[in-house]
């Protein structure tokens, strides 16, 4: 505590990222990193554009990049933000877009950064219970709002919604900006961007660290109509004027041009959860419906605490979270590759046979 | 504008950098990068790195960089911040340490990105003019105040206050954040980070898109006593976890390690300079004293304006500021290569004799 701070400062609770461990002989399953690693072109990409050009500035506006992520998903590139990763995005989605009279709404279940937002943008929330099978009930959010977000599928849950319930509810919701966060959309989750178009209060927010196993470049993007763009560009002008380094944005380009390696590790990752699931299922686990690259599960038996626990002595890291109490007894388990998935199979076994 | 829109976006007058051209012809010396390009070992570095880790997400308190940054200059780890460079750390630290009941000072003529932070931040501020030789007169900012920000050099200035003067201000003025911006400071200008030791309300900040030729990889610091640095990362975890991607840490801690690299360029850009200055005088300019990498100068006869659009048509980009009108005759000139210079000197003589 000091007196130079600013107010702000004294009520900031940051988010706490997942473990980042130094040990690298550990399986790494906590923060739903990709197995698979980036396009090969993507690096070969960024090998060749490491060179003396560093010295220049980036592109401030991040245009090619812009618009490789606009004809990739029939927009225009007016329609498309990029930012410092997802988080960055988010971030700026908050102060631009969710500060108003009225407290915005997220599930109580769900990303834990958007509380800390608010916090460091002063903006009020109200947290809408999900439902006894922890799924997000968007009837619920039918109340006065200064705004709505919720990650689709929901984190840590992995569960989703359909892009018709969310149409049905955005025909109802139109006065407020609605943001969709769909940083694990691509591991088997309808995606909304197509509904950009029509729901001009509609945000959609993507990430570069999951499906495009870019975790390590920093780089999100948000899809929404123009006039929600055009807030999060006078942010990001008041800000920084060139968040998105120079490879950043290669690698971007480079990565969206590949799109056969893009579906094919996101639909190997589907194809390993698909399986995992069927094993923990016959480990007793109850596991939730997952649209994303990690299963939400809890043992008919035993605490999450004790697994994630004894999991790690045996070199594997997963993740759990204390709050709120109702998931405490969960484990998240980040979809790796067949072998990282077939260890924590084995370790599992012996855990939970001891 | 926009119902959907935050309050706050409204108001907001972004910060408008100086044009990155697509034209790649073209001589440019209008944003203030550095001719030589970065250390070839940062590069090897770069390369080398790049591979299928980058799915891996970085160290989120890039704690590696932040120690070389330490060791270089003899202060502890947790002295040090690092941003996705040095304007968004400066975003943070007037979010973080700026925002208070008295108003922030700042020079009339100097970075024109503060005043945007204020709108920002709705940080209440006030203008101190320079004095009649454009420099900075510190004993003028010796009255109530919120905090203070200044850069060492002065920007478009390039005119530097000794560490002496700033000391005897510190002396003076120690109950807010004074915050010395070094951007420029390596082309010839005291730094004053041994100062932060001994006085707890010091935060100094500095670019790796200058002296250390990486503009295209974003990162910039900060260095004061753990208490600001603290109140920085508060604000930097609730915005953004990993904000120093892994190619940017890598980069950053390579640059250190070649100082022989970093102090020839900075003293070859420093020659350059000198030169430079002396065959400006020799064609009618007067020229401010610069501890930077530019220098801000203007015609005994000639508009800064007519001069910057003739260079234009000969292919060399420079840059003016309308803003404040006292300026308006100035044209700022990016120190670049003995090459570079000698071509804008062939063109400002053809020019001022046609």
């Amino acid at each position: 505590m000091s007196k130079f701070w600013s107010k702000v400062v004294h009520g900031l609770t940051p988010y706490i990222p997942g473990e980042q461990p130094k040990i690298h002989s550990l399986v790494k399953l906590n923060t739903n990193e990709n197995p698979y690693g980036p396009s090969p072109k993507v690096i070969a990409a960024i090998k060749q554009f490491a060179d003396d050009t560093l010295k220049l500035y980036p592109d401030p506006n991040s245009e090619a990049l812009k618009k490789s992520i606009a004809d990739y998903f029939k927009v225009k590139a007016n329609n498309v933000f990029v930012g410092n990763g997802s988080d960055e995005v988010l971030a700026m989605a908050f102060q631009a877009l969710l500060k108003h009279n009225a407290p915005i709404l997220f599930p109580d279940i769900t990303y834990s950064f958007y509380p800390v937002y608010c916090k460091l943008y002063d903006i009020d929330f109200k947290v809408i219970p999900v439902n006894s099978s922890f799924e997000i009930a968007l009837n619920d959010y039918l109340i006065p709002n200064g705004g709505i977000v919720f990650p689709n599928p929901n984190a840590p849950t992995g569960i989703p919604l359909t892009s018709n319930q969310i149409e049905t509810f955005l025909k109802k919701n139109n006065d407020s900006v609605v943001i969709v966060d769909e940083a694990y959309v691509d591991f088997g989750t309808e995606s909304v961007i197509h509904l950009t178009e029509k729901y001009n209060n509609l945000l959609v927010t993507h990430s570069f660290s999951k499906s495009r196993s870019l975790a390590g470049l920093r780089l999100g993007y948000a899809i929404g109509h123009r006039d929600l763009i055009e807030a999060l560009m006078r942010v990001k002008d008041s800000f920084n004027s060139y968040p998105i380094d120079r490879l950043g944005l290669i690698a971007g380009i480079e990565s969206f041009k590949d799109d056969s390696y893009f579906k094919n590790t996101c639909q190997k990752v589907i194809h390993t959860k698909i399986n995992f699931v069927e094993k923990l299922t016959g480990l007793n686990f109850s596991v939730l419906p997952s649209g994303a690259n990690f299963v939400f599960a809890k043992h008919a038996a035993v605490e999450g605490k004790i697994i994630v626990s004894k999991l790690r002595d045996q070199g594997i890291v997963v993740r759990r979270f204390d709050n709120p109490i109702r998931i405490s007894s969960y484990v998240r388990f980040t979809i790796g590759s067949d072998e990282e998935m077939d260890s924590l199979f084995k370790a599992l076994k012996l855990i939970l046979s001891a």
